[in-house]
């Protein structure tokens, strides 16, 4: 039988979460994409339920946020129980700690079964109606073509798949062959921890596995122990120790050590490990995460850990939103190739610290009532600011030009993507002293400046796709500050500008590059007539855009909104400008006047629209 | 031909605003309740576009605010434009007034199209899957029978319906005759200003227009006048007096007055207009909102005003808020049927102060360029507190027990429902000196007791048809402040307590009036489990209920949420107890002590379970 013969650019294997997040983007970013999941429906309750801040401010940059808030337990406090020291038979609470996450995002941690989140991404996919979740389908071979990898226009990836009947869907089986063959331009594996990518590319994940055997359990539990509602830490002489985390519904699950298991080895004596070790033992066994830039794997095909870190759907979710964007980017021609690196590099270091800490947690339930117990708010606090998602940092790399603490420049611009070179170039830390470059952008509230409406920072960079040249234009009521606001918007409107380099003729000047205002002036000495049109810009159809150009609140006086600048740390004399990644993350910090070093940044990365238009007549041939 | 007879609980004609707000509360209290509409489908987008902070207050006690709250524009600032005095064919902004509602309430003013809210009612009605909107089915005749209206347990209504074809539910058609005759216990007319209800019960609006005439315009303006998105009043010398308000998706609103026409007679001269002839006025056009306490009328079909007070949609939604839950605890016997002339006394005093407001709306804009005009902020802040919706104040009436200066309870008890005897009974307003009685309980964060988490209170009180004993314990890390607790706890439990006499036997103990707790200990001083057992009652299906104690933060110490006893100014060592309606209204405040005047005012209103059982034996024969 001959199979249908299809060509796609983007497959993702496997609709889990972390696959059903590669399709939400996807979709946004109006990709030729499939996926494809062997199963009949997705997961009723899935075994994560841990949702953490960096997560959730992920899911509201999809406009998804406030249905999960709705209906998730939320964290506040954690408590430790360790023995009474007068009758070991007893436990007592020793400690109750406040969880502060909300002082590092907008939200504190979250308890949501793994059904719902998905429930919420199929929901996105469907109402946006431009990728249909293909079940029932089997993944059958999987071929790369080497002597097409290099060349990023063609298809290298042969995947032979077979759709068995019964899918529901009668219309969609009828006119779907039984097998078929998509070629593919790229594929993204999200098909867990027995990953049959993985498999076809030769990866194996062997080691790495801990001692420790978790038993998780989900109940509504009738008891009388008056810490049932807040995440516990349980140490008992008796029964040995427990994790408790509350989620939605009445329902808390429970985490329980159960017997060891020898696959390690007998000399491997847990008592004797030192960080040094579990690092180095970590590094081994990290493969890569993509096999030539064409075949990446997100979630638990490519990284495993306990249950304990509450990690689980949050890695996965955050692997999948680093990768699409970048491969948006180059399946669209905006940007080179060269940036797929990027995904190894800074999801590798990620999936590292993970595996650190969560043998560091896996230990710490395996020693049961020691020191250490009593001691748990200091032991959280070291993982804290990592489970939470917000202190992931990454770079430096294409992508992420980091700070020097001597804070110059190097004379000699970086002209392309040899990492060694491009360290030479540094970003200014002192403009902006809160600000870690290869860290998300801390969300503060800011003011609009047209509206006078109250929002989140965040949710100026909804998940678009697009890039975002950030102007902190200081106090632009002064007239010298709005001569250097004016200047730079001439600079970043002429016409060998970033906006016009990467920007195809005919789309709108912010289809590549968005270009955001947050000035710190009073508001009612600002008109917002009074600023260059680049910040307030002008269409035919639509009338002027009043959601680009917001207010700061110096020293809180305006009103039930923030003084950014200050949580910030930049100086509202001074100001400066920030490039944002599509993913939020801060890639670039100079000043108002150095528009030279942002169009440097962008020319190792982007690609100017005169040379796409030969790879799209490339593409067609 | 015979018709088919059905009998009906409840029937709502109209299913606009209002009656889909009475629908949305009949199918929360799961009521035997039908809703009709002549249409087809509903209205796409509607005339109103105003919501106040009480009206979101009501929809989030649904569950709804969220959505709502997405999508709609938000109102933060008010702008006032007049003619430039040096040159008068120009405009000038004079006042820029910050739009203050989110002090009153948990949120700002919104502009968001009917259709949406609509939908919203529509969705919901269809998950809860209780009642079926049923359209395309025109009233022929109402008759009511005399002699059955006293009798609240008799079906005094007799409604013809006729269901023509065509309104897309196949299987709905085939099984409903064409023709059908009501039967019902009670009805509400929710059918506009020309209300076909208001007819058939004689009654006739003919007064109370305005002379001037208001054009209203939706248009996305493509304009460089800079104040587009907030809300403006602007006079001009040249083109008169314009309203703007900004709406979702880029639409402004333009309230624009027209030719005046003489429909209230030449004589009557707008600059002669004082207050009192105002109120004259409006008391004389306002008519009696029910019939005998079985047909009511709401939203349009009883008050009109024009479009420049923003307040239609709100007022109609809570006329219906205000109606239902009265009518469902006297459909299921729970209350006396006297509670329901409470209707008819708190909504017409609403509609009274609208219609005088209204009329100075619009002399305002008629009048036009002025010394008013340019103190649009003093203007603007006499309609404020009434607009939001939270100033609404009801009572003294069966419902609502008021406070009295001298603070001194009467020695004799009110044993009825008799409005002039019950008069004589009080509150105690010092004991809370900033919660009014008869105005809904301001909302604050408060701190769930067992989990740690931030929530509000009014999420303690959501619309389910219950009355809330609400305790406001004091510091309860005090001895003798619990040991007042637990004699309050022991009284509320006793057999001759309200829980026990209105709560049929098998129920719940909380189906008829819930218990909360706010207590003012540090939270660390006390545990879920010493508090009595009323507090955090025990299920033997769903263990304890661990969401009805939840703890104040004195002086602000504990974290991000109020210190709500300062606010709602009640002292901390004594505490107090507060009866709030299912409406979320304040009826009563008193002393932990006075379990005696808590009785006393529900044995006024509600029926005992013992007595119920009589009725319902009545209702089945």
């Amino acid at each position: 039988m001959d199979s249908k013969v299809t060509y796609n650019d983007l497959v993702i294997i496997g609709a889990g979460l972390a696959g059903l997040m590669a399709a939400v983007w996807a979709s946004r970013l109006r990709l030729d994409a499939r996926i494809l999941d062997d199963k009949v429906e997705r997961i009723q309750y899935g075994r994560a339920d841990g949702l953490h801040v960096r997560t959730l401010e992920i899911l509201d940059s999809f406009g998804m946020a406030n249905a999960i808030n709705q209906r998730a337990y939320q964290l506040r406090e954690i408590c430790s129980w360790n023995p009474d020291p007068d009758d070991d038979c007893k436990i007592q609470r020793t400690e109750r700690i406040r969880a502060k996450e909300e002082e590092r995002g907008r939200s504190c941690q979250l308890g949501i079964h793994q059904g719902f989140i998905e429930q919420n991404f199929i929901d996105f996919i469907q109402r946006e109606g431009r990728i249909h979740i293909e079940r029932n389908t089997k993944t059958k071979s999987l071929q790369l073509e080497d002597a097409l990898m290099a060349d990023h226009t063609a298809h290298p990836i042969c995947l032979r798949i077979e759709r068995t009947a019964g899918n529901g869907n009668t219309a969609d089986e009828v006119r779907t062959p039984h097998e078929e063959i998509i070629k593919a331009r790229y594929l993204i594996g999200a098909d867990g921890g027995h990953s049959w990518t993985r498999d076809q590319i030769g990866l194996r994940i062997d080691g790495g596995k801990t001692k420790v055997h978790f038993g998780v359990l989900d109940i509504v539990p009738i008891t009388d122990f008056p810490d049932i509602r807040v995440s516990c830490s349980i140490h008992s002489t008796k029964t040995g120790s427990t994790m408790t985390f509350p989620r939605e519904d009445r329902l808390v699950r429970f985490y329980v050590p159960l017997a060891e298991t020898g696959s390690e080895g007998d000399d491997f004596d847990t008592s004797k490990v030192t960080p040094e070790m579990i690092a180095e033992k970590a590094s081994q066994i990290l493969f890569p995460f993509d096999r030539g830039n064409r075949v990446f794997l997100v979630g638990d095909a490519i990284h495993t850990h306990s249950p304990t870190m509450g990690a689980g759907m949050n890695v996965s979710m955050q692997d999948s939103y680093n990768l699409v964007w970048k491969l948006g980017q180059v399946i669209k021609g905006v940007a080179q190739p060269g940036i797929l690196d990027t995904y190894n590099d800074e999801r590798q270091s990620v999936a590292r610290r993970l595996i650190e800490m969560d043998r560091e947690m896996c230990e710490f339930y395996e020693k049961g009532a020691g020191s250490d117990a009593h001691n748990y708010d200091e032991f959280y606090e070291r993982f804290r600011t990592f489970l939470s998602g917000v202190g992931v940092e990454y770079g430096p790399n294409a992508l992420v030009v980091p700070a020097r603490e001597d804070d110059l420049w190097d004379s000699k611009p970086c002209t392309d993507l040899d990492s060694s070179r491009c360290r030479r170039r540094h970003s200014r830390r002192s403009l902006a002293s809160r600000i870690s470059i290869g860290q998300r952008l801390p969300s503060f509230l800011v003011l609009n400046h047209a509206e006078a409406n109250i929002v989140h920072a965040h949710s100026m960079l909804p998940a678009d796709g697009r890039w975002c040249q950030l102007v902190l234009a200081g106090v632009i009521s002064k007239p010298a500050q709005m001569a250097r606001l004016k200047t730079l918007c001439e600079r970043l409107d002429a016409d060998s500008s970033n906006l016009r380099t990467y920007t195809p003729e005919g789309d709108k000047a912010n289809s590549v590059i968005e270009v955001l205002t947050i000035h710190a002036a009073p508001r009612r000495k600002v008109e917002l007539f009074g600023l260059p049109e680049l910040l307030r810009p002008f269409d035919p159809e639509l009338g002027y855009d009043y959601w680009r150009c917001y207010a700061n609140n110096n020293e809180g006086e305006e009103g039930d909104f923030d003084d950014a600048y200050a949580k910030w740390g930049v100086d509202k004399d001074e100001g400066c400008l920030l490039v944002i990644r599509p993913d939020q993350y801060v890639s670039l910090l100079c000043r108002l006047q150095e528009v030279e070093e942002v169009k440097q940044f962008f020319s190792t990365i982007l690609v100017p629209h005169k040379r796409r238009k030969t790879i799209a007549a490339a593409l067609e041939a």
